[in-house]
This record gives C-alpha cells, structure tokens and sequence, in this order.
C-alpha cells in the first residue's frame, strides 16, 4: 500500500519510551505497588500552598496558559537572581532538553554523555541524528575529565552531565565543574541537568554565570518541589541560549495550573526546607535498611539512594523484579558498572517500612534463582 | 565571541510567538481586560465533574503522570469507536502539530495550507524547514478543490485543513471532505484539525475510517471541553500513523491533573450537551449584536462569531482596537479577505453584555480615526 512517507530520519527511529512507567508494569501485575519508590518523585509532596494555589486555579481552566509564563518566569529569575530573559520555562526537563538538542542537533553533530546518564536525553538526540559518545562512569560518579575528551576527540556541540547525578546519586562540587567549564571548547555547550541541585549544599553548587556561552543550566519542580505531575522545568544562562528556544518552543504548552502552582511552590522556600529535611531523614533510613541487609548504599546527594547489591547485573534485576513482586517499586542504572546497583526513592517511614519488611525476602529470593 | 553554533535551520529561524496572549496585552495596557472574547475559549468552563477529579487528584500530583496516558487515551478510542492504538494523546493539538509535522517534513518539504488557517501549523512547518504554499479562502471557507490543486503542484507532503474553520467558522459537510480524501495523492496526508466538531451536528462529520492511510485527524478538550488550560489533546486514525508519535513524542510531557480531569469531561456528555445549548445561545447573541450595529456575522459552526465589519482590514484593526481600549479582548483573521473581520469567543451574558455596550462606541471611533 502506498502511504505518506515519513522523513529518512523518522524512519529510521524506533518506536520506543525511554521509561516504562510504574501504571504499566501496575497494569502487567494486575495491581498497584503497595510502595512507589522507583521514579524519583518526591512522595512527602509539594507545599499545601501550592495545593491551595492550583486548587484555586481549577475554575479557570478553560483559559489558555499565559505563553510567556510571565510571573513563574520573573519569580524564577529572581529567586536565581539573573534576569528574567535568561530563564525559559518549560513542560518538564524533558520538553526543554528536546528543544535544546533540536537547536544544536542535526544528523551527524556529536554529542557526549556518561553511559547510564538520562536515557531522555539520548532519545532526543538520537531523535534528531546526533551520534552519541557514552563514556563510563568511574568510582559511581561521571567523570567530567573523560567527557571533556571524548567532546574534544569527536568535536562534540553537547555535553550532557547531570549534576547531582541520575541514577548514581553522587555529585561533583563547584570546583570540579567550574574546571570543566573553563575547559570546554568555544563551540561545544554543557548542559547542566541540575534537576537534584536543592538537595545539596548551596555552597557547593556552582556560581550561576550567565555571560558565558557554553554552560546551560536546568532545573526542575519535579523533585524537591514535589510536583512531577504538573510538569514544570526551566532552563537558564546566557541570553542568547535561552531566545534560541523561542525559534522552536510550543509557546502554549504549559498548564495553567502548573504554572501557578509552581510559583506558589517557589515562594514556599520554608517548605521546601522542611521537604529537604525529611528526604534527608529518608536517605538515612534507606541507607541503613541496606547496610542492615549485607549491602552498600553510595552516599546520595539526591532525593533516592543508589544501593550496590554486591554482585552483578543479573542479580540487581533479581532483587528488583523480587521487590516488585512484593508491591515495591523501585529501578535501577542500566549500564555498567552502576548496574550493580537498585535506587531507592526517599518517602515516608510508612513506605520505607514496606522496603525493610520486603528487602531480606527479595534477597532471599534473588539469590537462590 | 565564539560561542556553540545553531544548526542553519534554527540560527535561520526568527524568535517569534503564533499568538501573543491576552496577558501580554493587559501586561502592556497595565489593566485587565473585562472580557476575554478573543481566545476561543469555552467561557462556560469544564464539566464540574472534571473540576472535582482535577481537585481530588491535585493531592498526587507528587506522581509522574502515566506516560501512555492509559485511562484517557482507552475512553477516547471507545467514545470514537476506534482501537486504542489508534489514538494518540498529546499537550494540546500544537503539541501533536509538532510532531506531526516532524515526522513527515524536512528542508524543503512541501506542505499546503490556507491564507489565514492556523498560524501555530505554519510556525511548525517552518520551523522544520518545510516550504508553504497558501490558498486563499473562498466565500470565507477553506477551499478543498484548491488545497488539493496546490498540494498536487507541489507534490506536498501535508494538507492542513481544519474543520470547522478557524479562523472564519465555517465547515464543510461530510460529503465535501470525503471527496477531498478520495482526491488525495497517495503520498500525501490530509491533517483534519478538528478543535471545533463537537459544535456541528454528529451527521454532518465526515465517518471515522481508521483504515485510511491518508488522514490524521486531531481534537482537543480545549474548546467545547471547556480545558484549554489543561493542555489535552489527540491524534487519532490509521495505527501506522498514530504509532510513528512513539518516535519523537515527550512521553513524559502530560499534566497527571489534565489527564484525570480530561478523563472525566470526557465522561460527562451530558455537561457537553449543556455548553454546546449556551454557546449556541451565545452565538445568536453576538450575531444580533453585531446586526444591530450594522455589521455582517457570518454564520458560526464553532464557539465564536466571525464578524464581517463591512470595510477594509485598517477598520477591522481599529474596531479591535477600540473594543480592547474598552476592556474587550477579541481577535481577529491576519489574512485577506478574512482579514475584514473581528472574531468573537462565545461566553456567558454578562460578558455579552459588556460586549454590547462597548460596540457602538469602539465602531464610532473606529470610524473616525
């Protein structure tokens, strides 16, 4: 049958999600997970001011969202203290991270990342013909030195390097980082994925630097603002950067709601103080239910612990598949050597104590496969 | 300064937004506008039984949302009749424009619209370096019979064309778009933009034939589903079609809330058959209005009456003008002949009423500027 064709590129695209969602595996099991601890999300939730706000927001959704997300975006740009065209809001990382490959990405343009780093990401470069470079991670952190020579070795545009890392849960300090950054070629552009930043210290995160051309920064209320759902994310830096997005972005995009609740969630910083404190408290309680097990979690600078399980690959996946035959959700890194490992999402003691009570028979039940 | 390159394609690609927002203009005017009649919104606002699943699933909003869209996308395939995999939900018909047009157009693909037809389309298909060619409209509906003639002198890829039209309102019976489908060129795809069906009669929409490799057609809950905030559209028609949106799509890019609440409009028919009472009402009163001033509605299939001002583009810009200066938001068609218009959103009496008041006023000075 003769059809419309698609383009050489979409052809050549597999039909593929970078993520199975936690609702299909659900719907595979025929039940819900007693424990959601696999996605990252933030389960002590956002600020009942932002609840409030997006409740109060509700009746006016036959309106379209303001385009410009004019006062997140202003109310963004303050609490970074740059100015308000150097941040761009967006439908999640994801959305903006597309938008950006779309900018600098054509087929055959290089792009380097860590292998196990955001599958997102490589999904949209892979999307737009980019050939990607994965350089391994080394002692369970990425490894800006060997990303700077792989970027030099294939004349990368795009580095992508997350930071607090995902799914390792390490992270580099600013000096690290501002090393990187004096080393990048002219023509090749760091994407900071800061997507955990509020986790750690602020004095370890690098100082925000919107005169330079090659560093561009995202952040996200999916995490320590506890509002995945609602899908805001925002990128920052130079300004010519960020007005490149309005060539190509979906200037309708974003939910009306999102947009006012998360600029309550912004204005509510002793409640995301108050969320930091109980992930942290959940990080504790994660780390010693595996140490309790025989098993080693990496010191986490992020809302989930990345726990080594000792053995290989095959093993991780067992643990995992075991947890989640017993109601709790978790993941786990993809590609060596974090493979190893399963992730843990920080939540409630309510929730942690269904991990404890399921990890010693998930283990069991691991090792004698 | 040496900074990261552009692809050409994006440093060729001018910084621009489709529509400035309402927000933008009261931003500017430094007050709000008394009433919102240019969006096409649906003033009525969404089922209560939405609102209420939106409000009760705010409290989860913690979650990523379902990337499959499960729920929503399965009651939407059964209120069309058609499989689940043959639609495709995305954040808004913009969103899914976008990648529609990706799929199928590079530099230089062909794609024909019309003069005056959706500019957030076009933006899309510039954006990925496709050509435009635009015929003009006739008797102020889109001209199938010319759409088909250019898009067979261009070879073109895409056909856009929605119906009921906006920006003029004016549909084509079934019989007119099935003959334009049997007349398509094998390799060429028709994109039926449907936002405004659900305010013509069932018997006059084209049949859904999902077997037809030739068309996609698109709907949203921003327009009689009262949700324009939200962000929920769909995609739906041949598998092969809808399946190729698994290549590039943002899966993770849905509002959990839209989705729910999406889920429950849609499962409120009897909320829509209200809306669709008070629009239609709307639509007489605008009309009359309109007549009463001397002015020529054309007769409306959508939420909006498309206003013939009896003059030359200049008046119907100054009218428009006019009527904001008096706190009235209306939009109107950018292209001749349409371009003799104002465009005005259905809404409830009070607004209407504000409307009246202020024509005469704003058609007086409009007439001595």
């Amino acid at each position: 049958m003769t059809k419309p064709p698609l383009t050489p590129l979409a052809e050549s695209l597999p039909a593929t999600v970078p993520f199975v969602g936690p609702e299909a595996t659900e719907r595979k099991m025929g039940k819900t997970f007693a424990a959601r601890l696999g996605a990252n999300e933030n389960l002590f939730g956002p600020s009942p001011k932002a609840l409030k706000a997006m409740e109060d927001a509700n009746a006016e959704i036959w309106k379209y969202p303001d385009p410009e997300s004019h006062d997140l975006r202003r109310a963004i740009a303050r609490h970074l203290q740059v100015a308000a065209d150097e941040v761009v809001v967006g439908e999640g990382i994801d959305t903006l991270l597309g938008y950006l490959v779309r900018l600098y990405v054509e087929p055959g343009t290089s792009v380097v990342t860590s292998d196990g780093a955001y599958p997102t990401f490589n999904y949209h470069v892979t999307g737009y013909g980019g050939t990607l470079t994965k350089v391994p991670y080394k002692d369970d952190m990425e490894d800006p030195e060997a990303l700077l020579k792989a970027a030099s070795d294939t004349n990368a545009r795009l580095i992508y390097l997350s930071n607090p890392d995902n799914p390792m849960g390490t992270h580099h300090d600013y000096g690290v980082i501002d090393d990187m950054i004096a080393d990048l070629n002219p023509e090749c552009l760091l994407i900071l994925d800061e997507a955990y930043v509020e986790f750690i210290d602020d004095d370890t995160v690098p100082e925000i630097d919107t005169t330079n051309p090659n560093v561009i920064r995202m952040r996200t209320f999916s995490k320590a603002y506890g509002m995945a759902g609602a899908r805001v994310g925002y990128a920052f830096g130079h300004r010519d950067i960020v007005q490149a997005f309005e060539k190509v972005r979906n200037h309708f995009g974003m939910n009306r709601t999102a947009q006012i609740g998360a600029l309550a969630a912004l204005q509510d910083q002793k409640h995301l103080a108050r969320s930091l404190k109980d992930v942290a408290a959940a990080r504790d309680t994660i780390s010693k239910i595996a140490q309790g097990n025989g098993l080693t979690p990496i010191p986490s600078s992020t809302n989930f612990v990345t726990i080594n399980c000792g053995a290989d690959a095959d093993f991780a996946i067992a643990v995992l598949e075991e947890l989640g035959a017993r109601g709790i959700f978790v993941r786990k890194p993809f590609a060596a050597p974090g493979d190893r490992c399963i992730r843990v999402t920080c939540g409630p003691p309510d929730e942690l104590d269904l991990f404890r009570a399921a990890l010693p028979d998930a283990l069991k039940a691991a090792k004698s496969r």
